[in-house]
């Protein structure tokens, strides 16, 4: 990285500097809280860490700090940090307190609780995703107030910190509904994405959205000998087959009823971004299970097929005898788990629509059709990069890692959209993680040098906004 | 059923009559004996079933009566019934005497090894499949030689009663070379298989084989997060749903290269035949897992579809996250069971080739495919219809039924093939148990009018046999 924070070209890189050992004492305290959302016995420590966060922010001198804990979500933190200028304005910072669970725990060679710091890498559960990173825009507020000298920051900063991210967000839509004069605001940053990697920093610009259901095909009520009748009933595992071969064309394409109807392209502009970006083929397939080639739509790169374009997995398929040998039966049922991430401005509902006439058109003459939804799904988001708010992004990035700084998106999926429909503002992502800080996995860890990067981005960004969104 | 056993026309029925109580004692004595072949801890009962029936064949005057018990296989039954005539044909008598497991008990109204008349059937385990048509060939001889009032049959008779039959007979051809000259005979009489219909008799004169495997698509070392990379790589649960998707044209034939080249279509008079037979769709439905509607090739009837025509099923098919909800996720691996019921002159061998060459053609770039044969399979058979002891046989349970007799194949699989392949000579069909007798399942049980019926066929062939070959 180029640069040199012992001299600063920018006051904001100085005060980083300056606060840089504070805020890895801070963190490192609040990642020694285990708060896993997802396990209940855990769900005291989800609320110790809503009080961590509240009382930092108290610390800091955050005006009108809350904790939000009378359920059914699991804490949230709001607080805010007005402008001077009552017309300044308003900024929701968003992100989540809550980790994922540590299981296999024999496979941390760093213990997930007891954050530590091995050279530049903190290691912790919690530590990218999202704790750091909001830990990281705390940082970016002092930052911004110790390089401008002033008491109050340029633009009013709100801050919201769910405690159910890694539960999917169920009480997501009741808390922005519950708390909508709070909550209001001209922009939100979105904490929780990576950079696309250590020596190619991006602003990302939209997330991929998620509807999953089960498909299950019914026979009779029983397994039957396949010496009896096979070849003269219906095979319900062979029916699911069909329908999931069923559901792509010999280009790749999703075969969904209208599925592309409401999908927006990329712009030139961003497809050029991608196709500048640095790609190695065999290290992103490492990263990615270890498959031996890549595959997918025609037409479009790797980078495209999973943040531009929308998909139809198989996450499970499952029918009949699974165990040691040969069982000869024609199974009673077969049934398979399917998710199609979805892209701008395709709608959750609908393809839940198409994919009810789809199984309907795909269930063979003696079978039962069943379509199970695995909840509503995830609308897919993406700001339009022509949004004054994008650029002041990526102008502020730019300033903090010192080179030019491209356009990206992430194929997974989160609350951006549901913040946007709530809200009615745009969303931009502001994060400086890494793709493989193993989030979700043993070892997660943070690159502390891009966390006070990203601080220092944050910093600018508090800086220039006024007067790029007037 | 027509004919009256109180005033028999032939003297075989009366003398099946005058023997049936010391039949039916019998037979209960034995099906009392939990041979259970599959389950290492009933084998002590395997030995005692063998020689049960071995010190029943010395009662009735057997010669040359051997329990082959040395070993690797469970202990086998073998004895000899000479003719006068030592240019007599030699018929060698197939069937079975260990039994299948008895799981779920509970599901039983009648313990499994007490076996309890109730009206005209006998409960038991093994009532029907296969002690019940062993001893029905057993009264068949004592009822042919006391109709005759011979001290030798007909024909020479051997009678091999095999104890891994359930097993799927790992040791049969090895007892068939060991024992070749004990075994040598002109014609195999196997008893191993059911009429059509009680009010439907009729002369079985094959069976299916099998062949199965199953494959496994790798692609990564592990799964991956589907929003990171779906659409990007290969799914391996999607390629296994299209391999078996492609496994039928649409007319639902098997795709696999030369798979028809062998078949040898049934000829018109037996088309004829089982297009005559009585047969409810709905009733055989309901016996057969309970499915809403018949499948499969087009051009053939639901009979002809399960026993006369080849065809590919999936047993089982797995990959993924099956658990309850969602896990957006790209499986490492999917797999699937298949098993191919094969017609004469299908070879399995030739038929793994095939499956071998299948796979490696719809192995997609990135996936690494297995196929892992499930044993060597069993080859079909089915005897020439014009084949003299054929129609013996038919005449024979014509004239014990009393009525006109049709012929029948059966869609399981078993080892008639291979006593052809081993002693060179037809082997045709007379049982006289019926496709709803509940074998392999709870509540097993046999007609025993029926079972009557079936010696009295047998004690007509023995008669007419040696006019009809020579």
């Amino acid at each position: 990285m180029s640069g040199d924070p012992e001299n600063p070209e920018h006051p904001e890189r100085a005060a980083v500097t300056a606060l840089a050992d504070d805020f890895l004492a801070g963190l490192r305290e609040w990642l020694s809280i285990p708060s896993i959302g997802t396990d209940p016995a855990h769900h005291p420590d989800v609320a110790r860490s809503a009080r961590w966060l509240a009382d930092a922010l108290r610390r800091d001198g955050w005006s009108d700090v809350r904790v939000w804990d009378t359920g059914p979500a699991l804490p949230a933190v709001y607080a805010c940090r007005p402008a001077a200028d009552p017309d300044a304005p308003v900024v929701l910072v968003y992100g989540h307190h809550d980790v994922q669970p540590v299981d296999p725990v024999e496979a941390w060679a760093h213990p997930p609780f007891e954050p530590t710091l091995v050279g530049e890498e903190l290691f912790g559960r919690g530590a990218s995703d999202d704790k750091g990173q909001v830990a990281m825009h705390l940082l970016g507020v002092k930052a911004h107030l110790a390089a401008t000298g002033a008491t109050h920051p340029a633009v009013t900063v709100k801050l919201f910190v769910e405690g159910e991210e890694e539960s999917g967000s169920p009480h997501l839509t009741r808390l922005l509904d519950e708390h909508r004069d709070d909550l209001a605001a001209d922009l939100v940053v979105f904490t929780d994405t990576p950079l696309y990697a250590r020596d190619a920093p991006t602003v990302c610009t939209g997330q991929r959205g998620v509807y999953g259901a089960e498909v299950v095909f019914t026979g009779g009520a029983s397994d039957v000998h396949s010496g009896r009748a096979g070849g003269g009933v219906p095979n319900p595992a062979t029916a699911i087959a069909r329908l999931v071969a069923a559901l792509h064309d010999d280009r790749g394409r999703v075969r969904l009823r209208d599925f592309y109807t409401d999908v927006v392209e990329p712009t030139e502009a961003e497809r050029a971004d991608y196709a500048a970006l640095p790609f190695d083929e065999g290290g992103w397939l490492a990263d990615s299970g270890g498959a031996r080639a890549t595959a997918g739509e025609e037409g479009w790169s790797t980078l495209e097929r999973v943040w531009v374009r929308p998909t139809a997995e198989v996450n499970g398929i499952h029918g009949g005898y699974t165990g040691p040998g040969l069982k000869t039966i024609v199974p009673a049922s077969a049934s398979v788990k399917l998710s199609f991430r979805l892209v701008p401005d395709q709608r959750p509902e609908r393809v839940a629509e198409a994919l009810r006439e789809f199984v309907a058109d795909h269930t063979p003459p003696g079978l039962r059709a069943e379509v199970i939804p695995c909840g509503d799904g995830a609308p897919p988001y993406a700001v339009d990069v022509a949004h004054p708010a994008v650029g002041a992004v990526r102008d502020a990035v730019e300033t903090a890692f010192d080179r030019p700084v491209r356009f990206s998106r992430t194929g997974g999926s989160g609350p951006a959209a549901l913040l946007h429909g709530a809200l009615g503002v745009p969303v931009v992502y502001l994060g400086a993680t890494l793709p493989d800080d193993r989030i979700h996995a043993p070892d997660e860890r943070v690159v502390v040098p891009l966390l006070l990067r990203g601080a220092e981005a944050a910093a600018h960004l508090w800086r220039t906004l006024p007067e790029r969104l007037s």
